[in-house]
C-alpha cells in the first residue's frame, strides 16, 4: 500500500501552496513571523532556506524536533525564483510554434514566482511547525566552539530592523547559504548594461541583441533561449570550448546546433574594452533605459561588438564555503589535513562544492535528516553518482567521473589506468536515432576492478555484487534529445554500482533511445562485462 | 579500452549494409545463396531471420561455428520492414511541422526498406559466413525426435523451386518462426478495402477514412500517425478501453490525446455489418482502386460509420508456438505437465510467448548463442523484467509486473499479498511536469520480501542484495511525454533487483521528469524503504 505520508522530494515553484499533507507527529500550530521571541531555544536551526533548507526543516518537524529557520533572501531559494524553474520555463516556451517572451515573461512572474515575493513559500514553511525569522543568522564563536551537549549559540538579525535576537540550537545547526554569481569585473562596462541571469529572468521585454559572457550551462541554456525569443546572441567563451566541464563531442554538436540557430559563438575571447554606443539607437520597444546601451564591446582578438545589454555568466561561487564529510558534517580543518567534525554542525547544498544543483541539496538534507533524527547516520551523502543536465537543445547529461577523471582516480588509489575501459555509440546509429534523425553520443566509463572502486563510497564497502567478475560503471555522459532522461538509467547503475554483467543481460526497449546503453556494453570486453557465477544446464 | 569487435545488438533498417566490422575466428568465404550445396551437416541451423534470428546466426559464426539460415520471408523480418522502424518513422514525421506522408512514405520505400527487398541484408548475412537459403524449413519428426549428439534433421525447400534439400545440424536448431496477424473475420467486408498493417507502410497515398478494428499498440500508433496526416480515423475497440493491456490511467490519458486530436474512439464497439458504399464517392487522389470503398459499416452498438479502409489491427500471434524453458530450450511438453528439453532445440522471439518484442527476441538470441558457445548457460532469459512501451503521444511504457499481477504472483507463492506495495505520482505535479505542462503518471510496484522475490528469477538466488532490509520494484509504469526513455532507469531496478533502500538515495537530476521516481519512492514506509546495514557514525 502506498503510504504518501512524506512530501514530495522535489522544490516546487514558489507561488504553488504545496498539494502535499504534511502529517507531523501531531497538529502543530503556525507561528506567525512575528512570535518568535516565544522561546529562543530550538533543537536545530537552519540558516539558509534555498530546495535542501526548507526540506530539512519540514522532516525535522515532522521527527518532532523544533526548528528555527532564518533566510535574508526569498524563502525557496535561487531555484524557484531566479533559478532551475525560470530557465526551464523559458527554454520550454521556446521549443513551441509560436513562443512568446511575453506569455512566458508573464507565466514567471505570475504563476512560478508571485512577482518574486515569498509569501507562499514562508507560509507553507510554517505550516511544517516550524518557527521562521526572515533575517541574517550568524554563529556565535568559531567552527570549533559549541558542543552538541552544550548546543550552538545563533545571532539572529531580523530584516525588519528590530533587535538582534539570540537563539540556542540545542542538537544541530544546519548551513545552507547557498552561492552567488562570480562577477567578473569588465572594466568600462557600466551598471545599466549590465546583467545577470536575475535581469533576463526578471524582464518584461528583451534587449534586441545580448552579449553572454561565459559558455558554461547558464549561458548556453539562457544564450538558447533568448535567441529563439528573436535576441541577437552573442556568446563570449574565455576558454577553447562550451561546456569545459563536458566531454569535448558534446560541446561540438552543441556549438553546431547553436551556430545553425543564429548565434555567433566566439571562443577563446573575453572583453578587453567597452565604449558607449550610439545612445539615438535606443529602442524602446525592447525596454532599453535612456540612459543604457547599445554598447561597443572590444575584443581581445580584436574584434569588436555592439550590443544591448552584457549578460554576465561566468559561473556561481559559495558564499560562505566550507569542508564537509560524507554525513555532511561541517569540518573544523581540511579534510586532507585531519580536520574533524564540529559538534552539532551541518552543512548542505551549494557550499559544500559537492555539485551546484537542487538535487545535490535535496539529497543532503535527507542524509543530514536521517543521522539527525535516528541517532546514527545509516545514509552517507555519496559523490560518486551526482548527475547533471544542461538543457540546451541537445541535452548534455552526465553522472560521476569521465574517462580522465576515472584513470587519475584509480592511479591516485594505486590502481593501474588500464583498469578503465570506455565505450561509446553514436545515438544516430541506433535505430530510433536513424528514425529520428538523431545527432548524438552516450558514452559509458567502466572500471574493472570492483574491489577497488568499492573503496571509493566511503562505506568499506569492497564486496563485489551478485557474485559476478567484470566491472562497473563508474560514469557515464550522453548528448542528444532526451539526454537528461536517458541519463537516469545511467544514474542508477553508477550508483547502484550495478554490474555490467547485469547491463548486459537487460532486454533494453525497442526502438528507445536508451537501448544504446546495451549496444554501449556490448563493445566492451569479457573483462568488463564478466561473467555471472549462476551455474546453468550444461548444453 | 573500448573494444568495438561485436556488432551493434540492434537492428538496423534493411537496407542500410551494417557499419560494424564482423571479425570472426578469421575470415570466411561469403557463400553465395546457390552454393548451398557445398555442405549439408552444419553446427546450427536457424530457422526464421527476424532480428533474433539474424543476430544469433552472426554470433554462432564469429564462435566458430558453421551455420545455415533459413527464411522463407524477407531477411531481417517484420521489425525493419512492416513493424517497429516503418511505424516509428510515421510517427516522428507526424510530430514534425509540416508533417508529409509523401515524404516519409518514400523514405520508407528508399532509406528503410529497399522498396521491401532484403538483397542487402541476404548480403549482410552472407558477409558473416552463414549459409542461407531463402526457402521453407522443416524439422524431421517430434519434439522429442533428435538426441544433441545424433544431431537433428532439417528439410529445406528453397523458394526458388529447386529441389528439397536434407541437412544435419549437429548441434543446435534454433527456431525464430515469428508471429503473424490474427484475422477477425468481419462478414460481408471485401479483401480489396481491407487493410493490415503491411497495406499502411507500403502505402503509397492514404484512403480519406479509416477505421481501425483494434485498440492496441498497433492500432493505436497507427491510428495516431495517420490522424495527424489527415486521415478521418476512427478507432473501433472491443472492451472497455484502448490499451487493455496497460494500466486504466494511461489509456485514459491517450484517449483524452485522441480524442482532442480528432480521432473517433469508439469502446465496446465490433463490426456487426458491411454494406457496399456509394462508389461514385471513389477519390483517385487518396489511391483507392475503383472497385473499393468506401463502405457503410454496421457497428454492434447501432451506430453506423462510412470509411474507405478498414485496418485490422486485432494483433498477433505465433505462427508456431512453442514452449520454452528460461535457457530458451524447447520442451517436448507443458513446463506446468513436466515438459523436457528437446536436445539441441532452442526457440526465440515471439514463438515463446515472452513477449512479442524485438528486444526480448534480441535478448533470447544472447542467451542461446552464449549457452552454446560456451557449454554452459550462464545466462538465463529472465521474464520479470521485460519491457514494453507504446510510442503514441502520450507514450506508454512499463516494465514488470502490474499490482494485481504482483499480487497474483505473491499469492500464487504462498506469500501476502499485503507485500506488495504501489506509489503513484503525477508526473504534471514534479517541477519538470509543471514546467513543461505535462501530463502523465509514474507509479512504482515493490515487494518487500526480497526473499521471495528473489525466487523468481530461476537461479536460485535468494539472498538479499547489498545488505539492506525492505523491498524490491517488481514492476513500474509510466504515461507522459519521454516515458520510453523514463522507463530506461525502472528497467535497470527491476532487472537488476535494487533495492528501493537504494534508489531513495539517489540525487536523482533536478528538473528531470525521471526525477519524479525519487518522489514516489518517498510514498513507500520505511517497510518498502528499509534501511541499509553500512555503519555510520553516531551523531
Amino acid at each position: 500500500m502506498a503510504s504518501p505520508s512524506t512530501p514530495a522530494s522535489t522544490p516546487i515553484p514558489a507561488s504553488i501552496p504545496t498539494p502535499v499533507p504534511t502529517p507531523g507527529p501531531g497538529p502543530v500550530p503556525a507561528t506567525s513571523a512575528t512570535s518568535v521571541s516565544v522561546s529562543r531555544t530550538v533543537d536545530a536551526i537552519v540558516i539558509g532556506l534555498g530546495p535542501g533548507g526548507e526540506d530539512i526543516a519540514a522532516r525535522l518537524v515532522r521527527g518532532g524536533w523544533s526548528v528555527l529557520a532564518v533566510d535574508e533572501h526569498l524563502v525557496g531559494g535561487e531555484c524557484p525564483y531566479y533559478g532551475c524553474i525560470p530557465s526551464k520555463m523559458m527554454l520550454h516556451e521556446s521549443r513551441r510554434a509560436g513562443a512568446s517572451w511575453a506569455r512566458v515573461a508573464q507565466r514567471i512572474r505570475e504563476e512560478a514566482t508571485d512577482h518574486w515575493d515569498d509569501r507562499v513559500a514562508v507560509e507553507r514553511l510554517l505550516g511544517t511547525g516550524a518557527k521562521f525569522v526572515h533575517g541574517r543568522a550568524e554563529i556565535v564563536g568559531g567552527p570549533a566552539a559549541g558542543a552538541a551537549s552544550d548546543g550552538t549559540e545563533v545571532t539572529v538579525t531580523p530584516n525588519d530592523g528590530s533587535a538582534h535576537q539570540t537563539w540556542m540550537a540545542r542538537r544541530a545547526v544546519v548551513l545552507n547559504t547557498g552561492s552567488e554569481t562570480v562577477r567578473v569585473p569588465v572594466p568600462g562596462l557600466s551598471e545599466a548594461v549590465t546583467w545577470t541571469h536575475r535581469d533576463v529572468v526578471t524582464a518584461e521585454t528583451l534587449p534586441a541583441s545580448l552579449a553572454i559572457v561565459g559558455g558554461g550551462p547558464v549561458g548556453c541554456e539562457l544564450g538558447q533561449a533568448l535567441a529563439r525569443f528573436g535576441v541577437r546572441v552573442s556568446l563570449l567563451v574565455r576558454g577553447g570550448r562550451l561546456l569545459s566541464g563536458e566531454a569535448p563531442e558534446a560541446a561540438e554538436l552543441v556549438v553546431e546546433r547553436f551556430r545553425a540557430e543564429g548565434i555567433d559563438v566566439r571562443t577563446g575571447t573575453e572583453i578587453s574594452g567597452v565604449q558607449a554606443g550610439d545612445v539615438s539607437r535606443y529602442e524602446t520597444s525592447h525596454g532599453i533605459p535612456a540612459s543604457a546601451g547599445p554598447v561597443d564591446l572590444e575584443l581581445t582578438t580584436g574584434d569588436r561588438l555592439t550590443a544591448d545589454r552584457v549578460l554576465l555568466a561566468t559561473g556561481r561561487a559559495p558564499r560562505d564555503p566550507v569542508e564537509v564529510d560524507e554525513w555532511c558534517r561541517v569540518l573544523d580543518g581540511a579534510a586532507a589535513e585531519g580536520g574533524r567534525p564540529v559538534p552539532g554542525r551541518y552543512a548542505i547544498g551549494d557550499m559544500t562544492g559537492a555539485g551546484p544543483f537542487t538535487h545535490t541539496s535535496m539529497a543532503q538534507a535527507a542524509v543530514v535528516a536521517d543521522q539527525l533524527l535516528t541517532g546514527a547516520a545509516r545514509r552517507p551523502f555519496l559523490r560518486h553518482a551526482v548527475p547533471r543536465v544542461t538543457y540546451t537543445d541537445p541535452e548534455v547529461a552526465a553522472v560521476g567521473l569521465s574517462e580522465d577523471e576515472a584513470r587519475k582516480a584509480v592511479e591516485q588509489q594505486g590502481g593501474d589506468a588500464s583498469e578503465v575501459h570506455v565505450a561509446r555509440v553514436d545515438l544516430g546509429a541506433s535505430s530510433r536515432g536513424w528514425i529520428d534523425e538523431v545527432r548524438g553520443h552516450l558514452t559509458l566509463v567502466a572500471r574493472v576492478d570492483g574491489m577497488t572502486a568499492g573503496k571509493a563510497d566511503g562505506q568499506g564497502n569492497r564486496s563485489r555484487k551478485n557474485g559476478t567478475s567484470g566491472g562497473v560503471l563508474v560514469g557515464a555522459a550522453v548528448v542528444g534529445p532526451h539526454a537528461g532522461e536517458i541519463l537516469g538509467a545511467l544514474t542508477v547503475a553508477v550508483h547502484a554500482r550495478t554490474p555490467v554483467a547485469e547491463l548486459a543481460r537487460i532486454p533494453w526497449a525497442y526502438p528507445t533511445l536508451h537501448r544504446s546503453i546495451g549496444d554501449a556494453v556490448t563493445q566492451f570486453g569479457s573483462d568488463v562485462i564478466g561473467a555471472e557465477s549462476a551455474a546453468g544446464p550444461v548444453s
